[in-house]
């Protein structure tokens, strides 16, 4: 083993580490601090923050990269070597390009923008956050400048969370996918709306949990590398590929969002406690971009999770515990009722067909931003045509419509598109792993999700970040990201339920 | 301000952060971490305190500290800025003696010995730890060897718990106390033992610890800034003087166990709760030293908590809850079975008239350890004499003998005392309150700790590190530690227990 990888990997290590303790505080910030904490905690993650990037951008490292290069320049790019210099090396380009007084600067104007977006949300006053949102635009552009001119100046903000992506390849692939969607909408709402009545009625919260938490292990979700506790928002995080934890919470109006929430977040577990063990503390850990990290929380929520198979096996234990709440309710009703489609203001809460229809306008809306071919002050005016247009629905307030997302406050432009883009390469991987695994849904059908598990971990998980997105979608399914098995998939789903 | 000072403080602060980080991940060990993490946790802990010390102990450090004290030289020494120089001094000047080399050589060796131990206490066999803890042993001879010859060398490791702190005066606290404490148990020996069969009946966990948390809020526990969770022992960790959170168990052989845990930790919280908020990311956060922190724990648990006056207002609750438990059982029959007295192996499980022999026999044991004097061979013979000596009986085996604590294992020789040193301050300053405190016993029986804690605030908690243990004691009571006021505490409350 080279010396020099040797020692590329001792620092790697401990930048793993400090990034493994931030993101332990960040969890317990969610799930058990208490709130005088709040103040100090915020202090932590910026020291944490700091030493983690002073050493990520030091000349050390700078220097051990250039060395390792040329040192690796004709091995296999394939090879673990290969890739985790190759990843180290992007992320290090990239953080040096970032001078620390613009972080130092970003954490400020970003806190209170955040701070602003909770004020303007509760009071539904889009003028309280429109300052604050103007000077992150601001920040935006003068991030993109310390950047080389891509195609589009979109592209510098995508590549942070989809590796490699263009604004065109996206633009190219939601315009294949726009139109079918709207027109499916439509045949929906044609159609006689289902009945879903039952799935709001009064259920026990501990029973939910405990519903949702034995699905989590029947998939595959390992328990002993995980567990899953309450906080304001679902989500995953990890402090290495042993131990990937989950969060969820009970929405009585909503009761069985958590047994959905639960598939969604393990599905991200079960990504990250797959990578190859090799990859802990080094570039390569973690999953390889956001779009990815989607496809495996979706498919395992909406392939899996909605599907007529699963509730075979499924349904009888559900309807075992809350034989009073699904009384008389079939499996095919219950099927169709956690299938409706209806066209929702609020994102997180909508329907796959509908979804992505939300994302696309947030997609052209940031772009448009970044282009300066919108002023931040038209933007709920812009966004409400455009609800209109898209889902024919208007929202009465900004609150649920401009405002009802966190990601802008922190800065976080570039975002959203990879939610749609998880979905369609959850659907590219499904007819893949239907070609690999005859009788899949026969597996599934018995509560069996090994097989599957075992294919996604050999052909996505294992690799963490040794392969760009696009380059593994292409690897594992023969062609880059593309909308058509997504637009099958829902067309093939909502026929069936809404017999279109 | 001093501009050299910000600048120090600056580095404190990024050092605090570090290990207010790495006691997080530590107390997420404790309590949720899952199984499969131990091993990235430890090497993440590692990462931590390495550069935490890195940092400690760099030349800047150095550097401004030796300005900052000439800057200073003229300062009232019971000024902040003065007190934060000084403590940050003695800090630095005992991290920069100890090579790193030693540190990581102390934590390979202590690692093996702590799986020893561990095996050792099992199996109940010292030979398994008898080779580690020969090595520890030269490990902490060494470690003395990186200071200057103190009067005798145990000093060196007292005075990591206890600052300033000689040997000399803790052998002469013990051997005022030892003689007494004999006595008093001869005496109690003598007379007939109290009845406590209902103390160990099946008490509900869930109602136990809802009890001992309500109690925690009675004291002035503040759960806004603090929680209580499960972990296998009971412990006190913080991370900010906002967030100073404590653990506890549940042992059914033992149920009350769990409220007198709460309220030693609860008291080991307080403190450092009421930490002048000044300090925080100082040298100054965190109690002066482990006697005194020792001395707050005790003080709740038995002076508050094991007294007639507590149980008068606590006790018709506790009935409420536990009424078969209970049925026939007298207030006073609950207090006298609550302080039982009765020699036994376990240090732990010691009450409070036969607990500081325990800690004597350490401290002879670790003192001629250093001093040469036995061979670790010799130790679980000398160890059955002794208990023999002092409290009438002989280990049955190792495991409930010379192996019981996990102390030496990690090499903390020189920690011991601090426990029974502990207990006497908590009887000096009590002697103390009561006389600032007009009617305490009355304030206790309705309930009310407002004015005890305030006090405690005042006198001892808001000081931080600020005042070595002797000196903040001499401040606070008049003289040094002694063990007249714990002997008078004990006497007073075993005659009436016992009718001596």
């Amino acid at each position: 083993m080279s010396e020099k990888l040797n020692q590329l990997k001792e620092i790697m290590g401990e930048i793993s580490d400090l990034n493994s303790a931030a993101s332990l505080l960040g969890w317990d910030q969610q799930t058990y601090m208490p709130a005088g904490g709040n103040e100090a905690r915020g202090q932590q993650l910026a020291t944490l923050a700091k030493i983690s990037h002073q050493k990520a951008t030091s000349q050390e490292v700078g220097k051990l990269l250039e060395e390792l290069k040329q040192e690796f320049a004709g091995a296999d790019p394939s090879s673990d070597e290969a890739a985790m210099i190759r990843v180290a090396a992007r992320d290090y380009d990239k953080a040096v390009r970032v001078p620390s007084e613009f972080v130092a600067k970003q954490a400020i104007i970003t806190t209170k923008a955040f701070e602003a977006w909770v004020e303007a949300k509760s009071k539904s006053d889009f003028s309280i956050f429109r300052p604050h949102l103007e000077k992150v635009l601001e920040l935006v552009k003068e991030y993109i400048s310390f950047f080389p001119p891509a195609d589009h100046p979109y592209d510098t903000l995508l590549d942070d969370y989809e590796p490699g992506m263009k604004t065109a390849d996206v633009q190219a692939i939601f315009n294949g996918l726009r139109p079918k969607q709207v027109e499916l909408i439509k045949a929906i709402a044609a159609r006689k709306q289902v009945e879903d009545k039952f799935l709001h009625k009064k259920y026990n919260e501990e029973k939910v949990w405990s519903f949702a938490a034995e699905i989590t292990k029947q998939f595959g979700y390992d328990w002993t590398r995980g567990r899953m506790d309450k906080a304001p928002h679902p989500f995953e995080t990890s402090f290495s590929v042993n131990d990937v934890r989950i969060t969820n919470r009970f929405e009585p109006g909503n009761p069985l969002a958590t047994v959905f929430s639960a598939m969604h977040e393990a599905g991200h577990a079960m990504y990250e406690q797959g990578i190859n063990p090799a990859y802990e503390r080094t570039a390569l850990i973690h999953g390889t971009s956001l779009a990815v990290h989607e496809s495996q929380s979706r498919m395992w929520e909406n392939l899996v999770g909605r599907s007529l198979p699963f509730w075979e096996f499924f349904y009888p234990k559900l309807k075992k515990v809350f034989a009073s709440q699904l009384d008389g309710v079939s499996l095919k009703s219950f099927y169709k009722a956690i299938n409706k489609v209806e066209p929702s203001l609020i994102r997180v809460n909508a329907d796959e067909a509908t979804y992505n229809l939300h994302i696309m306008l947030r997609l052209e809306l940031e772009i448009a931003m970044v282009e300066g071919k919108i002023a931040i002050k038209d933007l709920p005016e812009i966004w409400n045509a455009k609800m209109k247009e898209y889902l024919g629905i208007t929202p009465p307030n900004d609150a649920q419509g401009v405002l009802q997302d966190i990601h802008w406050s922190y800065g976080s432009i570039g975002y959203f598109s990879t939610y749609a883009l998880g979905n369609l390469v959850s659907a590219q991987l499904w007819e893949k792993i239907n070609q690999d695994i005859k009788g899949l849904d026969d597996q599934i059908r018995k509560g069996k999700f090994d097989t599957l598990l075992g294919w996604l971990r050999e052909n996505v998980h294992k690799h963490g970040r040794k392969y760009n997105p696009q380059d593994l979608v292409q690897k594992v399914t023969g062609s880059k990201i593309t909308p058509e098995p997504y637009i099958r998939y829902l067309t093939t789903k909502y026929s069936d339920i809404y017999g279109l």
